[in-house]
């Protein structure tokens, strides 16, 4: 590997400046830990059995949506704590964030258990920022152990970005359904004995604006945004999909997987036999083969959401990569940067997306 | 200094773990430049000679609020830039923030020059959170350049958290009236000529919640989260008041003040002769001394938003910092958790603060 950097290991810095957006760690950074908590239709899919905690009921004992959301949080991040052996006082920043306006699924979900926070908003993407600044704080010795934490709700989000649920309005097939659920990771300097993975390197995604509209086609919005960042990621490591087990983005659904393959093909990168997407794993191709778009349990594209990479990390992708049957992926939560106030005055929905790269013990 | 710590200069870390909640940085982060560009009512505070732009109407050319604020910041960033001599090929990360739902004025704003972003949100105390994490780089190597932005607009935030403007609703006296402004800063591990500061350190902020529940009373609500941040920066550092010459918190107004000053004294620790805040520094003490909880230009308890802090630390801090006025000040800004949706469902507004140690060249 020859590349050029303008960061030298000898001056004490803990990575190597990689191209134009990547960072390669030289201290390792260790996911010690992970969880994840999910609603009812999501433990019904083909990962159910793999979550921690499926919510029969969606609320998780909260009153109202976002509560709940809250609460998926926080007992996201407890499961993760009691793996790891740790208590919130050994955790020194928390890396946090969700959909809802203000992120206030964060302020009251594990915001409140007194660690130092740093919120984070990237739309879906911010599983891959908040695993991303959360490996430079680790690979730089400012702490020992963080945590980052994301959710979504799909009542919450519906009743933030859309149409209050009951209305029982119709969904076209582009539409995604915003995954019930949190994932929590604590990421650590220290290599245990049961850390599920490392994670080597990050590439951090620009904002990508294709002037899409549609609202109910998020996969479209943001297909850009992943093909620019695993574009970016190939060229600064001077690496192709051939580097990788698996290419994994994060809510892109089927309709925006497709958009991707495209438009990576159109810049020489051929992905299609490494690709998946965690919005498509969650629930599962549509058994009827005719509905090529489609994906399972009615949730047409796929599955989105902060909670959606988030929550399919943990429960798929580091149990493979424990299993050995995956040895290096390339991580990519993909974010749509829509609000509601900007939609109705008539905006686009830029997309973003942030890659991890993730490695087997 | 005898310090205990957990991390060691010899192995090749960046910075010195603090305490519980604190980073002393070893590599030097430096203030390149700055610019603070801000609106009409703004223009006509005490320190509006030293704002870089006043935009007298508002708007900087935009047809709706929320693209105002997008315009602010931009400016904000691009006149930077030109003082830094700096394109923005040349900064590898922008951490950006604003107060409206899903981060839209930074969407629409910043994100919209192809810097890879990453999104931050801690409500108007965003501006020490991007200082925070952006020193956190820098010092570790991770980029040579990054650009810090926050911003907030009056009619932007009174239609994202309260009133329409059209209903010209009475505001208390405890209220505070958002900042229509934008602050801008490129870092550096370089000590260029015209640096204006330095930051040697930080302390990253909780979340501090005493179950206030009043919207028009910002100050009371964050002012238990400055005093957790500033007792911890005063234990982690073993530092008190007396180590600088100022400090600053972000906008608790003049009610805010008096809390501050009083939960410290409670626990052991005067600041009130070296204590100011950035919502009374914008718009001036209230000329009738009878009224002795007001700020002037009608704005009764003072300056609040992302913008107050981020336009005031260019204006008058790192003004009076570079003069030699001031060698040490402690930069606290604050931020209010509300959300529309969570003060509605009677939710209280908890708060959070971010400290930066911002020293003289």
């Amino acid at each position: 590997m020859s590349i050029e950097t303008n960061c030298q290991k000898d001056s004490g810095f803990s990575a190597m400046q990689m191209g134009k957006q990547s960072l390669l760690f030289y201290n390792p950074v260790y996911i010690m830990a992970s969880a994840a908590v999910v609603g009812d239709k999501e433990g019904q899919g083909p990962l159910g059995e793999f979550f921690d905690l499926v919510a029969e009921d969606n609320m998780l004992g909260a009153e109202t949506w976002e509560e709940a959301e809250s609460n998926f949080q926080k007992n996201a991040l407890r499961i993760a704590m009691r793996k790891a052996g740790l208590v919130e006082q050994q955790i020194r920043y928390l890396f946090c964030g969700d959909l809802l306006g203000q992120s206030m699924a964060s302020t009251f979900g594990t915001g409140t258990l007194g660690i130092p926070m740093l919120g984070l908003y990237g739309a879906c993407s911010t599983c891959g920022e908040a695993l991303g600044v959360g490996s430079m704080v680790i690979s730089a010795g400012y702490a020992n152990y963080v945590a980052c934490v994301t959710s979504s709700h799909f009542a919450s989000a519906e009743k933030e970005f859309r149409y209050p649920l009951d209305y029982g309005n119709q969904r076209p097939l582009s539409a995604c359904w915003t995954v019930c659920g949190s994932g929590a990771y604590i990421l650590s300097s220290d290599k245990t004995e049961h850390a599920r993975a490392r994670i080597t390197g990050i590439t951090t995604g620009r904002v990508v604006d294709y002037e899409i509209k549609d609202s109910m086609n998020m996969g479209a919005c943001m297909a850009p945004a992943a093909a620019d960042t695993i574009k970016t990621h190939f060229e600064d490591f001077h690496r192709s999909a051939d580097d990788y087990d698996k290419i994994i983005t994060g809510d892109l659904g089927a309709i925006g997987r497709e958009a991707l393959i495209h438009l990576l093909e159109d810049d020489g990168f051929s992905i299609s036999d490494k690709h998946t997407d965690c919005g498509i794993e969650i629930y599962g191709w549509e058994e009827d083969e005719t509905k090529a778009s489609s994906c399972g349990l009615d949730s047409h594209s796929g599955g989105s959401g902060c909670g959606c990479a988030a929550s399919v990390l943990s429960a798929m992708i580091l149990h493979k990569i424990e299993k050995g049957e995956w040895n290096k992926v390339l991580f990519v939560p993909t974010g749509a940067l829509l609000s509601k106030t900007s939609f109705n005055e008539g905006r686009s929905i830029p997309g973003v997306a942030h890659a991890v790269v993730i490695e087997r013990m």
